[in-house]
């Protein structure tokens, strides 16, 4: 059995490439670009008005000049007018232009405007103030998106600004999970006294939906020879392949055996962990068709929903983060109290979060072992306590696997 | 002029109802529940086997049994076996029925089969142990999710669970993003020289996606009959309006005026804020068409990106939360270094965060003032710094505007 850290190390190892797709700008979002985004012009792209209000010569000023007649108006969108007389003005629109022959705007809240005169009261005026010069922000070529950056909405007004209506992003990878057991009947169904439904491929489908995968899904009864048959096709159709039960040492877990007949290298088996200590791991290695490499990724996670939750947090969202060329998600919270916990394992433990002067406190949520689902529900996310000690003081603080925000 | 305090007040004062709907289970992630979810049996349904190995009955182990006649096996979804002799014992696997007769199950192991025996040395064997008894998570008719809860992959999970395929949700409120201005073209169109592109309305778009809404979009330019002719029937058919531009003092900021003239109420105009201070907010009161009342809410932000940006997501995302009737999201950061704003207003300052030792830590990303989109990219969050202090120290926390996660 390995340890949490030895497990990360051999799936960190086993990422995988995905080709690149051409979306929509808007459809980018919460994708993460394949291409660094330059700035099409500069930016701003002209002198920019900053203020409503009116746009004088600053040499006027300073020789003491404080009323001005109004030339006209430079609206925003408008071509560049000029001040024909130094002495005069044009009053000036936010976005707009600034007109040639000016140098400095006052906005509105400091002029009075009477008989077609603008008449300010000030001790002085500071060059270009009011003014966002041309290229300040970006020169055109410059980098406006570093690649490899994951879409906000930040991002999407950046990249409407320099006009890319189409962009590079990770292609996502097709993936398809599986659940497996006799007990398990759809969600419509009404369970026999020795079934339960299935609900861990839609807790999976909901954990990949928030990475913008849309997965597809299966079910698998425990039949040795049938598992085989289908994961065969599995396996040349899916980059990645998640199960959800038969891993253990049940008289009815195929799954590790068929794997490895079907020429899949098992990385491991069986984490120093809890809950999820069965947790299988491998990789099919690429198999050329028609030129085109393939591999196919396998996370076998053991059949109780919580584990089967905690190790798709754990374990296949930074493997995808680092497949896909982003860093993973890494956050601490701070624990609210004493905890114990005995046997020499990692251990998840349930946890409610609170934001409070700055720091991120984590408050134990015990439920009743792995098979509850249900507290899942009352906790945000896992504090992850580590193997090496059995004793977690108070205030000491440990990574978390988030699943719930504020 | 309001501060921000003021203004927050008023807009939660102005929430809307909007009407519930069905959805499939899988569509309810990421929208808020408007009904209690109940256990529709006990959970777990039967004491339920929580490890693979032997089922025996704990009074002959007490009694110095130790070596146990395998008499079968139970299999997950098999209908429940009965121990024939209590002297013998049943192999049982995760998920199964504890069968009938038997209080105690002794994982695979610890136990040694051979010849059709198993046997155990253990010195004690724990009442129900292994066994997660019927009802525990749950009884039947307890609720297992609270009405108003946002959908996560654990709610995902539990629906599935209770056979809850369809399930009532928040209806989203129609809203349209308006933008206003001469200046402004298309993404795939190239600017002339006094022009930009539209980039708030993606930004605004892109936000809203964020929170489940699709929204609608349209350009108006600077015509004040066009305007109130256009609004007229946005007010008519949406539940919502942004804007973005035209609130400000030019000479073609006709926003204000058109939306009285429309016979919206002026919430207010102007917030003691930097950036983003001319936004404009208001309600026009319920009209009654054909027996449904409905109300239109107006946000109309600046033209800045930036205040655009910060704007949505300190006054709209809250409003909207409390609409739905969810917390608004609350989290604080500490400062990272001093800083300092002198002006009597509410300052919103670009941050990076960074997860230190289990706190939130806000770097200062000093940008070009409001109208530089790019640097939003650099930034996670705006912290939001009080008017009533002018000197921020490092190590103070204060309240944060997130756009970006781990």
């Amino acid at each position: 059995m390995i340890s949490v850290q030895e497990a990360s190390v051999l799936i960190q190892k086993a990422t995988q490439k995905f080709s690149d797709e051409t979306v929509s700008f808007l459809e980018s979002q919460d994708r993460v670009l394949k291409e660094a985004i330059l700035a099409d012009t500069d930016f701003p792209p002209f002198d920019r008005v900053c203020m409503d209000g009116i746009a004088i010569s600053k040499k006027q000023f300073d020789a003491g000049k404080r009323s001005f007649a109004i030339e006209g108006v430079q609206a925003a969108g408008s071509p560049q007018k000029t001040l024909k007389n130094s002495e005069s003005c044009l009053e000036v629109m936010t976005g707009a232009i600034l007109p040639k022959n000016t140098d400095a705007v006052i906005p509105y809240e400091l002029v009075a405007i009477e008989n077609g005169n603008a008449t300010v009261n000030l001790d002085e005026v500071k060059e270009l103030q009011n003014i966002h010069l041309q290229g300040r922000d970006r020169a055109k070529g410059e980098i406006v998106i570093e690649k490899n950056t994951l879409v906000t909405p930040a991002e999407i007004g950046v990249l409407a600004t320099v006009g890319k209506a189409k962009v590079k992003v990770v292609g996502q990878p097709k993936i398809l999970i599986v659940s497996t057991g006799n007990e398990l009947v759809e969600v419509t169904e009404t369970p026999l006294a020795p079934q339960i439904r299935r609900s861990n491929v839609y807790s999976l489908i909901s954990l990949l939906k928030r990475l913008s995968i849309e997965a597809d899904t299966r079910h698998l009864t425990d039949d040795k020879e049938n598992l085989k048959r289908q994961i065969q096709t599995y396996l040349e159709t899916y980059d990645v392949l998640l199960f959800s039960g038969a891993v253990s040492k049940g008289k009815f877990d195929f799954l590790p055996e068929v794997l490895e007949e079907l020429g899949v290298e098992k990385l491991f088996h069986k984490v120093k962990q809890r809950p999820g200590k069965p947790f299988w791991f491998g990789q099919r290695a690429s198999v050329e068709v028609s030129g085109v490499e393939n591999k196919t990724t396998i996370f076998a996670f053991p059949g109780n929903p919580v584990s089967t939750y905690v190790n798709c947090l754990k374990y296949f969202y930074p493997w995808y983060q680092k497949s896909i060329g982003i860093a993973a998600t890494k956050e601490t919270a701070v624990l609210s109290v004493d905890f114990n916990f005995k046997p020499s394992m990692t251990y998840f433990l349930q946890v409610k979060l609170e934001n409070k002067a700055g720091a991120l406190v984590a408050i134990p949520q015990i439920g009743n072992g792995s098979g509850d689902l249900t507290n899942l529900v009352d906790a945000d996310a896992f504090l992850e306590l580590p193997a090496d000690k059995t004793e977690f003081k108070k205030g000491e603080f440990y990574p978390i696997l988030r699943y719930r925000t504020f």
